[in-house]
């Protein structure tokens, strides 16, 4: 979408406002009707805009998605960076889960990656442009694994692949498992995931 | 649905064969499309039978919904059977969640617990059935792991709650990441389940 398409009188940081307005909508409505159920009309009543002003800013609903994919991949991209910092790698990669998990707990929208899932499976396009930004944080993860194996903090024996196989299924699990068992907080659940993640970087005996 | 309205000439096999069949169209139909999306004309064509003759089966969509459900129930059921059986109970546990993955890897159906997941966070009545399913096996595992402080195999100083939350999570997250790695076999994940489930019982120092 050009910039020149939006209404001159407005500064930019009305535009950010109402942009980010329409994306919280429709995250709300993708959340709760899914990406094909979900109308441009239900986004609109959300966003309490008209068509005519929020086709200014999105000319379809696949400019929606492909705009909510880049906040998830530039969100993706935050929490590999904040796995980079200091300390134990399996210290790290669980704070990464926690506060993958923390953000993505608001109870209106946290129905929205059990949709991207659903559109994974289906390998429909949206779950295409989806499973792309997971392929780019499991090689980051899978890297992170490698280097681990290298410095002496993960045993090499492991089988890398199962290991992020059941660490990404964990991480999924738990996002849809907190949005039913409000109670329970992502933080209080770290002492066990790091646990669990320091038997993962060794080799189980057979 | 009263057997009364069956076609008499038929034999109680030839009918639970059809039963079977339908119920199986069903679950690759919602599977696809979800509850709301998949219509009866999409379970009849799958099903490869006419509107006419599905109708005496099953009245409506909602009576194969609830159908599907009961069948989930049975299942669940058998699940927690095998959970009573001999050995150490986190054994006991990791061999439930791996006959539990393996019965749902068939991958037609098996994005049919996302869409039961979305219905649940929706709080729909589809949802709300499946729920109560959901109920009666996390009070069983609940139960077992109770058992187990009494019998000296779990640390009293567990959180319940918590551990049984990640059980959870990690059993949905790997029943959907395993349809996706389709490379990956449950049983192979057993001996790292394995280890989880033993740190999981145990208290983590704080």
């Amino acid at each position: 979408m050009s910039l020149s398409v939006l209404p001159e009188a407005e500064a930019p940081s009305g535009l950010e406002a109402r942009r980010r307005q329409i994306l919280n909508a429709a995250r709300l409505c993708f959340s709760r009707w899914g990406f094909h159920g979900a109308s441009m009309g239900q986004i609109c009543a959300e966003a309490r805009m008209s068509p005519g002003a929020l086709y200014r800013y999105f000319p379809s609903k696949d400019a929606i998605i492909e705009a909510i994919a880049n906040e998830e991949r530039l969100g993706a991209q935050a929490c590999m960076a904040e796995m980079e910092g200091e300390g134990p790698l399996a210290e790290r990669i669980v704070r990464t889960c926690v506060s993958y998990l923390e953000a993505a707990r608001d109870p209106e929208t946290g129905g929205l990656m059990v949709e991207i899932c659903s559109e994974s499976l289906r390998n429909t396009a949206v779950g295409q442009r989806f499973a792309e930004i997971e392929a780019t944080v499991r090689g980051a993860i899978r890297a992170a694994i490698m280097g681990g194996m290298r410095t002496g903090e993960v045993d090499p024996a492991i089988d890398v692949d199962k290991v992020v196989t059941i660490l990404f299924g964990l991480g999924d699990g738990l996002l849809m498992r907190l949005q039913m068992d409000r109670h329970v907080r992502p933080a209080e659940l770290q002492p066990y995931l790091l646990r669990i993640m320091n038997v993962l970087l060794k080799e189980p005996a057979q």
